[in-house]
């Protein structure tokens, strides 16, 4: 089985848009979110070794590594999404006929539902950071790929939303409501102040153009 | 030459996040509108031939007509923008010794920066539809996928407001003030409304999870 990564950006979008169950709206919003990633690494690679940006040379090295793991880390979730989709499918796709079996379907179901939604959560937590980090990228980067610290933050930040939406989409089945309640608080802390960032920071990059 | 969208993620991430010009934000953005496109067809692809949604048959039918035109734009987009920065390059490398060379060199860099705004506005064009075609997935479409109708709301979002970025950077550099103003009311009326739109759909996905 192909790593969903090593498939071409035509055959993955092929398969978004078809009637397969995955991948969907938790790979694209990795991939979202590894695009932002990815574009502050680029305004850091073309800040980098420039006389004119020595000043930020070193905070711009540290950026790099910063985004360059948070880059890792989505690209991985890209699978994580789906991998995590089938697991629950499997779930529910177990027998139910005895009340014993009902029993293990249900805790079964009810143990994946908790990492599927893990999994948007920490695609959340990273884009997030992401959109932070644009920030320094969007105030301190090369200015002639300033444009790029901006759609970074635009990514992030529709990656940021949209995985908001698979976190809540599982959370509603979990029974557990401790374990619901605690993730719906730490995505609310994680959304917290991300609209009024972006679009400041958007408004940073439009200034400079 | 591997046409862009036949490269995989892992290369175009890579390729994304280096110091090479290309692919940057163009390119990005409209990946992310040509998944926005992908996530209403698959919302579609789900909703069609299920008796349960038959009396919206024939309108997913022709919402999916659409969100495939659009991502078949946005895919040509990928490369589309790559191509006129590499044509912007070559005319600013154009000789620049003679009066004469100056004004060709000139005239070209014009030329090619018209072409340069042009991308970026078909591609917010392209998502401010993708945002209105959402609504429809959002409010009619299977509700089993309707966070992915969410996701490629703020994809499209995402995307949207990118492309704005890369429209604003070449026309500032674009001396025909009357085309510079034109191509900018297109994108002040293209953006007009869609942050309002964006939340209100994504509030209709989130209420239905």
């Amino acid at each position: 089985m192909t790593d969903i990564k090593d498939k071409s950006i035509q055959i993955f979008l092929d398969e978004l848009a078809s009637k397969a169950p995955t991948p969907g709206g938790g790979s694209a919003a990795a991939i979202m979110g590894a695009q932002a990633a990815a574009l502050i690494s680029m305004v850091c690679n073309l800040t980098l070794g420039k006389p004119q940006y020595a000043d930020v040379e070193s905070q711009m090295q540290t950026l790099l590594e910063k985004t360059e793991t948070l880059r890792f880390s989505l690209t991985e979730m890209i699978k994580a999404d789906i991998e995590v989709f089938n697991r629950l499918m499997t779930t529910y796709g177990l027998p139910k006929d005895s009340d014993e079996q009902k029993n293990i379907r249900s805790e079964a179901i009810q143990t994946v539902l908790k990492e599927a939604t893990t999994v948007p959560l920490q695609c959340a937590q990273a884009c997030r950071e992401i959109i932070e980090l644009g920030r320094i990228a969007a105030e301190k980067g090369n200015v002639n790929v300033i444009s790029d610290a901006g759609v970074a933050v635009m990514a992030g930040y529709g990656a940021l939303k949209s995985a908001a939406l698979n976190v809540y989409i599982n959370v509603g089945s979990i029974k557990d409501k401790a374990f619901a309640n605690e993730k719906l608080a730490e995505l609310e802390k994680i959304l917290s102040g991300a609209d009024a960032t972006t679009e400041e920071i958007y408004q940073i990059v439009k200034n400079k153009l």
